[in-house]
């Protein structure tokens, strides 16, 4: 009962924050496909050149946000509304227009020296950036989709000069110590006043106490208030990411990501649980295999920002149940198999010493709760970063992968449910899938109807990833080479609806595979990268599981699909997913490609989120109870809608 | 403020426990001098003896207390005073005289048969007592100086059979769990969850969960509801001592103990600090002997009880202040040198793992509180097993050591000193002085004008101790070698006041002496042991400092040391102390040997009932704040009444 009072409470605070919306004047138009590149330069306050950085992004993404996922730190308070003002960049290559919003921050000379607020940047050409210096101490940050977070960290630390004990005033050192710090009702733990004795004496009782929340974890010597970090982690199946956060600031001062060096162990989760039922070790490799990761990671993005680990007081991870699971050496074997039970929803006390990084030995780990065995960590974070919880619009959240996790809500009512989507996204079952790496086939489009073909990092194609393989679906429906069920069509129709391409349909071991791009001479398909009638059917799967999972979620809701105002697509697949695309195929709904939003690394913001602030810590908690969760296996018309979606819509 | 009306709550409670009181017919008369000898034997449910052991305490002391002291388990509720009737002993060789309550709760064939209440046994001559097999779970134990202790500890086991999961009931494994158990509400940390899934499967959901207060800690398989354990440690600058106790009966079932291993380093906390202030090494090495002291007596008092060192939940240590901070590794400096500070007064959470004892992972250490740099947790563990606070009798508590604590109290007012009486009383200062071991002179008497003399394990005398040097002094007091300012006799006067005694008063090295016992030949000084003039000097310089102390605490209280009603001699030493002796040196005030109460380990038992009962270990933190700390040093009276007090009472 006190729980729920908690709750309700909870929810009406953060309701009353007023909603804003972007307004749509500051939306440049774009048709929902390719790829920009911003190359950065962070300035200092004398103008000289801190670092450089080139990203690549998919069109639509605003300068702020691009930076922000990518360890770039850009002032910014409002959560990306054009109205804090602080976000001031300078483009040097490249034509921006200018916002009414910018005309309010700026004046006609900055203007014309290419002065733009970044969270309004938003192109369909490359540009280059110059960032200046941060000012000091900002109240606020954005991060995630749209969310302005008050800076409010568990890390707290406060100087303080104390008066030396005499012999008329014996007051123990930690009672001396928090008599003079009034504002916190402090806990003690042996660890932290160990060294106390010595600290005290050897600073001439000028310390510096850390807290996290109200447990002191440590006393350093002088003031080291400016000091305070903090990690975030995405620990995903595949991939790991590691945002260090500056916890004064709020801003990203470096991100590192790299492949879960559980991989050997198999692709998917399920493979990972298997591992463990087979062999009673593995599960122990793969806690230290995952702890391994976030330990490789942490040292690099420290290195990065030539920070002393010692300094980072806390982290938070965002995994799936079975990540999480591991990556603590909980057994997972309950999570694979029916009923699918989770050893527990959420884990309040952990040590960061328990994930296996070498940061502050008494740091903490905040882990993201997990709704249900297959809508874990990761989501909530995602629904935290994408405000799920407030947003009063009607949004549909997509988390594309192998297991694909769907949100649909309006503020008041959420409702969420997974559908396997298998492997198709991740390019594993695909003939010339390839990780979404250098070479990979990432974009392609149509131009004077030929195919025009983008690879990450503009190499030569070794293979195409997942982004790749929906735009390839998309653009062949579209010139008409595969009809709405799917199929190749005839040669015959072939040279009439797409003459430029139909040399590329082949026969190829009794299949109809279309190439992509040629290796070598034409008609040679060795090294050429090409697409099988099976690589196609795999994909209408994959994207029929994701639509029957909306679709089934808009019924229970009682809303159309046009109703809806924004599609969020996240992930580290879904957020490089071109919305044109996504809509041709029929994975997201028919809505304005203006509609259709890449929501970025929204897991590892929301890990963000939680250190920045100790309320939207509460807030992830909280959606664990506003969360509805719609189980669609038991659903005796999931089938027949399954089937109905398979289709490419006309 | 919140404080202040927790206390006082806490104090009324503890008040309205009715005060009994021991009825002085159950007293047997004795002269308050030397030891006698109980050979216990315990018996199994058939009637075969389980264990044997024989014991010496000093005359007076119960049957009941002197088996709980050394880890002999009696049954036993009420606090000792003869009226929960569970005590039953069976005096198989001794005499042992019927007091009323006998008469009680035996009948006439029982008593003839030798049946007795352990509590009220005391005799002036050595028994042999039969120990019946406990009777199970009772709700109170008998601990300290005639304390009931109601039977609640910490520890808490939970045995649960839950329902498996189903699709349909989908709770995680903990949620499952704690809402099979209502009347705790419980905290999860990680490690106690990590292996919940496992447990739980393979033990067809049904388990124990243990709880610390409200901490799970872990989760065992099937139900071991009946296995609760912990131990209680003395951790003395010169002797620490381990006691197991079973958590579900409160009875002692092995008590061990063996030097401090920090010896090598000093006789006294002193010379420890002083050697952490020489050497930076020197911290890390005595807290790492201090934790292998600890670590070794657990090991031996599991072995000897046969039970695993893992089912040891929680640990409770007293120590002296400068004890405590070096076994959990705390610089000691500041205690040693003016302003004398502490790093803190009490030590919440600590885990059992911080005292390098190898026990359950997860068991807690609960730290007695100190209430300053030389009152320490030792002495706030005693003032609690002899009720200090609650004993509405005006009493005065002396820890006889090289820092002798001393304490005046009458429930509602308590004060409390500490005087440096120095190193006579571990005989470490005295020429013939031997530690309280084999061979040592530990009593002695005066039968027909000659000595007699006792020593531990009645083997011959290698040396003497601190009780032997208190009886020896009293001897040459009363039969008028030493006269009353501390001088030895001239021979003249020694010749007519003790004509038996007198050959043993000699002169060597310019240094008037006395032979205890010859070695060889009389005459040849050659390993006998005697008492030099400078010996005597010590003695009394040692017990002038403590009478200073009781004196000026009972000037402070505004009694007179006749309306004392009792004197608890505590700590290894003091509770070793002939009575008798103790009031002709003047070390305690002048009243009836039978108000003069051996104490004994009131640390270990304080310790002991910490772990017993969680309201007794608020009650420790109360003590805190009740006892008002009387400063003797920086009084302009203290060396006057020193002086007064150096000479023997007359």
């Amino acid at each position: 009962m006190r729980r729920q009072r908690w709750l309700q409470n909870q929810r009406e605070q953060r309701l009353k924050i007023a909603k804003k919306e972007l307004p749509q004047s500051a939306l440049p138009e774009h048709d929902g496909t390719g790829r920009v590149k911003l190359a950065f330069r962070a300035l200092e306050k004398d103008g000289a050149i801190s670092s450089e950085r080139t990203i690549t992004v998919p069109t639509g993404v605003s300068a702020f946000d691009a930076a922000s996922w990518n360890g770039i730190a850009i002032d910014s308070t409002c959560g990306g509304y054009g109205t804090c003002k602080k976000c001031k960049v300078k483009i040097t290559s490249g034509d921006v227009p200018i916002s009414p919003l910018d005309n309010r921050a700026f004046s006609a000379t900055e203007l014309s020296q290419g002065w733009r607020l970044a969270c309004l940047v938003r192109t369909v050409e490359n540009i280059s950036i110059d960032v200046p210096p941060l000012t000091t101490r900002p109240k606020a940050a954005t991060v995630g989709v749209g969310r302005q977070v008050i800076l409010r960290p568990a890390v707290q630390k406060r100087y303080v000069e104390l008066e030396e004990p005499t012999l008329h005033d014996q007051r123990t050192d930690i009672v001396r110590l928090l008599d003079a710090i009034d504002d916190i009702e402090a806990t003690v733990s042996l660890a932290s006043i160990r060294a106390l004795p010595q600290i005290l004496r050897s600073s001439y009782f000028k310390v510096t106490a850390v807290f996290i929340d109200q447990a002191l974890i440590d006393v350093e010597p002088g003031d080291t208030t400016s000091i305070r970090y903090g990690i975030a982690y995405d620990l995903g199946t595949t991939t790991v990411v590691a945002t260090l956060l500056d916890l004064n600031t709020g801003t990203p001062l470096a991100v590192k990501s790299m492949l879960n060096k559980q991989q050997p162990f198999g692709a998917d989760v399920i493979s990972r649980i298997s591992a463990t039922m087979l062999d009673p070790l593995a599960l122990d490799r793969l806690r230290s295999l995952a702890q391994a990761t976030l330990s490789e990671l942490t040292n690099e993005v420290c290195e990065e920002a030539g920070i002393n680990p010692l300094h980072v007081y806390e982290v938070a991870l965002a995994g799936n149940a079975t990540m999480t699971q591991l990556v603590l050496g909980i057994d997972p074997e309950p999570i694979g198999v029916a009923p699918f039970i989770m050893v527990s929803a959420d884990y309040p006390d952990v040590e960061a010493s328990e994930l296996g990084i070498s940061i502050h030995p008494r740091a903490k780990a905040v882990i993201l709760p997990s709704l249900g065995a297959y809508v874990g960590g990761d989501i909530v974070a995602g629904a935290l970063a994408s405000g799920m919880d407030r947003d009063k619009r009607l949004r549909l959240f997509i988390d594309v992968g192998t297991n694909c996790e769907i949100i649909l809500g309006n503020g008041e009512k959420i409702l969420a449910t997974a559908a396997p989507a298998g492997p198709a996204f991740e390019a594993a079952s695909i003939r010339c899938g390839v990780r979404a790496a250098s070479g990979a086939i990432e974009t392609i489009k149509i131009e004077d109807g030929e195919f025009v073909i983008g690879t990450i990092e503009d190499v030569p194609a070794i293979g195409i990833c997942g982004s790749g393989l929906v735009d390839a679906c998309a653009c062949l429906v579209q010139v008409g080479l595969l009809d709405h069920s799917g199929r190749f069509v005839s040669d015959e129709i072939a040279a009439t609806v797409a003459p430029k391409l139909a040399a590329r349909l082949l026969q190829r071991e009794g299949e109809r595979v279309f190439v992509l791009t040629w290796s070598g001479k034409e008609g040679d398909l060795n090294d050429s990268v090409y697409l099988t009638q099976r690589d196609v059917r795999e994909l209408q799967f994959a994207k029929a599981a994701i639509a029957t999972g909306w679709a089934l979620l808009l019924e229970e809701f009682g809303v159309e699909p046009s109703e809806i105002q924004q599609v969020l697509l996240a992930g580290s697949f879904g957020s490089y997913l071109s919305p044109a695309s996504a809509i041709k195929i029929g994975l997201v709904p028919k809505l304005s490609v203006l509609r259709i939003v890449s929501a970025g690394n929204v897991a590892g913001e929301g890990a963000k989120m939680t250190l920045l602030s100790a309320q939207e810590r509460h807030g992830a908690n909280a959606l664990l109870q506003e969360i509805e969760y719609v189980e669609l296996s038991d659903r005796a018309d999931f089938n027949d809608k399954f089937v109905e979606r398979l289709a490419f819509p006309s």
